[in-house]
């Protein structure tokens, strides 16, 4: 196991609906030598990629990106969710599609920070049904600029969105893959990589 | 003028209605070594304190809170913004009003995240009519813990925000304090500090 599946089997909580919580070191209270340690194991996995930005989406996959961004000494661009359908002609919008949550989000960013001579790293903290991802990747094509790869903590591997993701041809390095999660035990299993 | 002032001075844009745009550096695109020496002043400002969690609301407070809470040495805590009325009893709760937006959020915390034991350092990137601030500080009051201070990098210092956070004797601390801006030839002024 590497220190994020044994931080997950720590701290992690397995509940109803294959829901894993990990808020209390990842996405609401932060551990901040964790996030380093992420962003250098990314910095790692890509340090053969060109990069220039790192972009994410509000508001958990911040830190993340930040930890990484200072490995590579590049600028972090994070993607704003909104419902407005009044979206000026100065940003680049994805329409996303929630697989799970059923409802429809506007992902924005400005087009002043993405342009075709940006090469991307695209980082989050989850990957199950991938619809986030795709609204990054679709906004990052839009730019013009190239995705070099993209960098997730935790994929849930029994579901669609890490597949979609690698058969579309992109480098996608998972830190951690969920294999299957039991809640009547609070067991997991991680996928060998 | 010190680091944050030249940097606003360089690349941040006034806009008409006082909005000041600081986008490319701070709130959409971020620069990893100004978070840094952001953190790191706040680091210095409050070295007096002890501080134990660093608390933020999602978003774009959330890279600041990391820079700072790495000197400190402690875990980030970010508030999240929430519609939703069924907010079970795990979670402390502000309802804050905006009195730009004329709505009304809920800014929510876990209660395993916050306790009595805790000394707290508020942070967030900007303070015009602390309509956050004050949710960020309720919360922390209603949990026991103490909050040790607010670190603000940005204070419209025309709007009420920060005259109302000082008098409640808080320990108030803001990077910049944007005394007044001029759309039309694009230029603002700061307070003296």
């Amino acid at each position: 196991m590497n220190f994020l599946e044994e931080r997950i089997i720590k701290d992690g909580v397995v509940k109803a609906g294959n829901v894993l919580k990990v808020d209390s070191f990842l996405n609401h209270q932060m551990d901040i030598a964790l996030m380093d340690q992420i962003g250098e194991e990314f910095y790692r996995r890509f340090s053969d990629k060109k990069v220039t930005k790192v972009l994410t989406i509000e508001s958990s996959g911040i830190a993340i990106a930040c930890s990484v961004a200072r490995c590579f000494g590049v600028p972090v661009v994070f993607a704003k969710k909104s419902k407005s359908i009044n979206i000026d002609g100065d940003m680049y919008v994805a329409e996303v599609e929630s697989f799970t949550h059923k409802n429809r989000n506007n992902v924005i960013v400005s087009k002043k920070f993405l342009n075709s001579d940006d090469h991307v790293l695209i980082v989050d903290d989850f990957l199950a049904n991938g619809c986030a991802l795709q609204g990054l990747i679709s906004i990052t094509e839009s730019s013009g600029a190239t995705v070099e790869g993209l960098g997730i903590v935790i994929e849930k591997g029994f579901q669609i969105g890490g597949t979609i993701i690698r058969n579309l041809g992109y480098k996608l390095e998972s830190l951690a893959i969920v294999e299957s999660m039991d809640c009547e035990n609070g067991t997991l299993t991680f996928r060998e990589q």
